[in-house]
This record gives structure tokens, C-alpha cells and sequence, in this order.
């Protein structure tokens, strides 16, 4: 049996600043960029798009790092690992971090590109379409996976965005190593369709070969993951695949599929959608959070359209009021 | 008579990047703040209390900045002087005003002390604490005041935090005399109460004196101005003291006092007072807009109250969708 855990989740992901604009569909169009998408751009592209954009607002971001972010703001222990360069942009990400109670061990880099940045152009429906500039975040290695923090974390958490820098990738397999040697679990978020495609057949093989136990995805992953257009087929061929998954529909709910049983759960009611960024990284808070803290699927379902509901209600990616005490007043904690 | 105009407000003051947190009434206590006040902190305070606060988002701010950039939202031609530094957050300030549209003419300094910024901390009852490093803004010489711009602009708007940066002063006072000369008309924020009690006297020079023709005030700053408790005896001695003075009243509205005749109107009405972080400054960008426009102070008063409600229900300073869409859709605009 594993030893008490320290941290209830780690998340392993890129250290991002978001800047977040508003903006309208002609903009996309005239800048070719595919609604809803995230795709990687040099330091001259984002410089260039930056310079297109309107009026903006900073906040760190990060996919794992919203999620943890989110445990913490529910009241959880948590760890993430990451790297920022030692700038202006790491100095707010390092800050925010740890100004929820996270624990944060990776050193900044003092050298070579500049912390990693996410230009994010929210349409009036609440999409959000962004350009992300690695920059530091690619300078994560297999070194960085620090094994205490790991070993002591019941759930160590993984953005299928770690695929795209070249040494990241190898990170993550050193980190599942050591969670499953531990006795702990694996769970993979598959980031988005896009990230997907680039990146299919090794997400399948992670969860063939039981690199990973968890895996949330949305409709749109999960069927770009089995190249179908029908969900149905989709969730049955990922609930074969991995032991548990977590397919989150936006205003339809969620699927959880769990050790060959179906639970569906309905959305959170959301009275202005504003800006969905952050909404999938949240509802895994929600979920991990509740799970880690004994409840059964259903109520981290519950917890987790909760944790989405609040951030598709405001700009930004991370809730700006305590999700522990908002949670409490709808009586949804303690579990 | 004075020839056309090119901009409808330029705006000088201090050019500042908003750090805000959400935090409770029991931080402002443990560290010695008094609630909704604005205190001038060097960088080692700045360094200090950035480290106590909670996860925060950067937003470009500055009070007379923050009204010109709601003038620009309303579609309004609109400049901005004040100065920078060459760094991260100088980017981001520069940045986020040339893409309102807004003419901004000032060079960032390329040494000296970092761009300014405003820790903001903002309690559950929507009142922000703000504690400022003036760091670079303090930089803003006489030299800086564009003469071509504010010869060309229909309304000068100082902010009276100009005061606390030893030269900005006589900034203000070059700008005030090149406005008048050219036929243009000087405005003056009083800026927070514990402002006016730094700079009293001065400020009432500024009006007896017919340096400034406008007064803008929240009913807290008038009274602290006139030294009274009671606010129908300082809305009668600001009538005495200043040809145009708009005071505003939080909720109970605001009160108009200009050549002799009064005009009170209502506030907007807001269903979540979230954040009052930015809601003088945007009150002043609707009424000046609305006087650009040829409105007359009915109708200017509405757009304050409009515009001051835009940002009350959001957290930050400047309203994060387009000013001149929201006021057509409620009938405000065209004028």
C-alpha cells in the first residue's frame, strides 16, 4: 500500500502567462487562425500578434497550472512543476503560484528565451483561440521531476501539451514512472483537438500501455483521439482503452467512464458565458480535487461543472473568488 | 475662437500597470491599511507587500489613463501623456494604449527606476486599497508636454496624483497654460481624498486661480477639500470656486455644478458591485466624451454613470468590451 500522501495532485505542465484580448471573428479571419485552437508561434510571430492585438490583460495560465491552481483554491494540497525564465513575465508566475499555497520546486532558467507566453483572443461567444510562445517553458527535462514531490502526490497530473517541447515529453515519462513505482496514479489531460492530432498515436499507447490511469478529454479530443465523428463510438473505445475517463460535453455535461460503469452529469447553469478559457482545466480541479478527497464520481462530476461554471463566467482562466467558500455556500463541501 | 479640434481629451498623469488581488478586510488591518485610500510605497514595500498578496492579474491602469482609455472605448479621439520605462510592464502599458487608438507621444525612459505600478487590493465589498510605486512616472518633466497635442486637444484632463511626482507638477502647469492659450479648456481630478489633504491648498490655487476650468470629485474628496463634513456646504463652495464641478456620489448619483445651475442625476444601476477599481475614472471619460460630443450635462451625466456601471461589474479598471456598442445598445448613442 502507498505511503500518506503530502500533496493531493502534482501538475506537470508549461509555466504560461496568459494575455488575454477581446476581439471579433473578422480578426480571426483575417489573421487565419482557426477558432478555438492553440497553436505554437515563434518569438517574431508573437511579438507581431501582440502588436495586432487590442488592449490586454496578464494572468498566469498554463493548463496543469490553472487545474492546480484550482485544487488550491478549493482547499487542496498541491505541487506543480514547470519552468519560466528569471523575468518579469516568470517573477508574476513564480508569485502566483505560490500566493495560492502551491508548492512550486523548478528553478527559473537564467539564461536563453523568455518565460513562455499565451496571446489568447476571446470571441463574443467565449471562444478563445490562442498562440502560445514556449519560450522557457521548453527548457523542462526529465531533471526537473522532482521525485519527492512526486512520490508523495496521490494523483500526478499531465497536459498532453508537455508533447509539444522535445525534453518535456521525456519529463512526463520519468514523472509516471516514479507516481506508479510510488503506488500512485497517472492522469492525462489531451489538451486540445489540435494537440491530438499532432500527437495520436502516441496518447494511445500511453494509455494501452497503462503509462496513464486517468484521461480528461472533451468531445471534440476524444473524438479527434479515435478519428470519429460520432461521440458515442468515441466513449466506448476510450472506456476499453484506460480505466477511467472524463469526457466533458460543455452545456451537455459530462461522461465518466469508470471501470466499465457510465455515470453522465449535467453542466453547471452558467448565466453569461464570457470566456471559456480555463473551463476543461477547472472542471479537472473540481474532479481531481473531489476524488482525492474520497467522493465518489458523482460528486467530483458535480465539483468539477462547478469549478468550470465559475471561470466560463468571467475573463480569465483562474477563478478570482475562493472556489472552497463558493462551494460551501451551494453545499457542495464538505463532501 | 479656437481652431478645430484634433483629439477630444488628452489626458496627462501617471502611467501606471495595475497589480490587483482580491484579499479580505483582515489583510488591510494586519498591515495597516486604510481601505480605500491610494499611499505612494517605495520599491522595497513594493517588493514586500507583492510578496504577502494573493495570485493577482496585471492590467494596464492610471487614473487619467484609465479615462482615456474609456473615451477612446466610446469612439472618442483621445491622447495620453505620461512617461514609462523601457521594461516589461513599460511594454505592456504602451502596448495596451496605442491599440485603444490612443495617441501616445511620451518616449519611455531607458534608465532610472522601472515602470509604475499600483498593488490593488480589492475586498469582497468591492472597494480597492492602493498602494503605488511611481517608479519611472515620476520621470514626466515639462519637457514631456507635447505642445502640438494639447494646442490640438478640446480638453486637457489632469489627474491630481500629479502632485506627488516632484516635476509632473510643473508639467501640469506648462499643460494647463498651452491649453488656455490655444482656447482649449483645462480639467482637474481631484484623485482620492488622502490626495487632497496632501495638496489642499494647492488644488484650491489651481480653481481660484482659473488654472483649471473643471473639477471632477467623488463626495469624499469635495468634502475633504472644503474640510467639512457636510456635503451640500462643499457642493456650495465648489460652485463658488470652479465655473464646472461634477461630484460624484457613489450610489446616490452625482451632482452637477456648472455656471450657477445644478443638475443631480441617479446612478447606474449595477447588480454586482464586484470591483470599484477604475469607476471615477470611467464616470470622467463618459461625461468629458459626452461634452466633446456636444451633449449637453444631462445626457454627459448619463454617460458617466453608464460608464462608471461598465466597470464596477467587472474586475479591473477599464472596461473590457466596447463602450460605444453598450451605450447604442441602451439608447445612450448616438448622441
Amino acid at each position: 500500500m502507498a505511503s500518506p500522501t503530502r500533496f493531493d495532485v502534482v501538475g506537470i505542465g508549461n509555466a504560461i502567462v496568459d494575455v488575454l484580448a477581446r476581439t471579433d471573428d473578422d480578426f480571426l479571419v483575417a489573421q487565419a487562425l482557426a477558432k478555438g485552437s492553440m497553436r505554437l508561434i515563434d518569438e517574431l510571430e508573437a511579438d507581431r500578434l501582440y502588436g495586432m492585438m487590442g488592449s490586454s490583460v496578464e494572468a498566469s495560465g498554463g493548463s496543469a497550472a490553472n487545474t492546480i491552481a484550482g485544487i488550491a483554491g478549493f482547499g487542496g494540497k498541491a505541487a506543480f512543476l514547470g519552468r519560466v525564465r528569471d523575468d518579469g513575465l516568470g517573477r508574476i508566475f513564480s508569485h502566483d503560484i505560490r500566493a495560492l499555497g502551491i508548492h512550486y520546486p523548478t528553478s527559473p532558467a537564467v539564461a536563453g528565451a523568455g518565460t513562455a507566453r499565451c496571446l489568447i483572443l476571446v470571441t463574443p461567444d467565449g471562444e478563445r483561440t490562442m498562440n502560445t510562445y514556449l519560450g522557457a517553458a521548453q527548457e523542462l527535462t526529465p531533471d526537473d521531476m522532482d521525485e519527492a514531490t512526486i512520490a508523495s502526490a496521490g494523483c500526478t497530473y499531465l497536459e498532453g501539451y508537455l508533447w509539444d517541447p522535445p525534453q518535456a515529453k521525456e519529463a512526463f515519462l520519468r514523472a509516471a514512472r516514479i507516481a506508479h513505482a510510488n503506488g500512485r496514479q497517472v492522469a492525462l489531460s489531451l489538451s486540445d483537438s489540435f494537440c491530438v492530432d499532432r500527437y495520436r498515436a502516441e496518447f494511445l499507447n500511453l494509455m494501452r500501455e497503462g503509462i496513464v490511469d486517468i484521461v480528461f478529454a472533451n468531445s471534440h479530443e476524444v473524438r479527434a483521439l479515435y478519428e470519429t465523428a460520432d461521440l458515442e463510438t468515441a466513449l466506448g473505445a476510450v472506456a476499453r482503452d484506460v480505466p477511467h475517463a472524463i469526457v466533458t460535453k460543455s452545456e451537455d455535461g459530462v461522461s465518466v467512464l469508470k471501470d466499465g460503469q457510465r455515470h453522465d452529469a449535467p453542466a453547471w447553469p452558467v448565466d453569461d458565458v464570457l470566456d471559456l478559457t480555463g473551463a476543461g482545466d477547472l472542471f479537472a480541479a473540481g474532479y481531481l480535487f473531489g476524488i482525492a478527497r474520497g467522493g465518489d464520481i458523482r460528486k467530483a462530476a458535480r465539483l468539477g461543472a462547478f469549478a468550470a461554471a465559475q471561470v466560463i463566467g468571467q475573463f480569465g482562466a483562474r477563478p478570482q473568488a475562493s472556489l472552497a467558500q463558493l462551494a460551501e455556500a451551494e453545499g457542495l463541501l464538505p463532501l
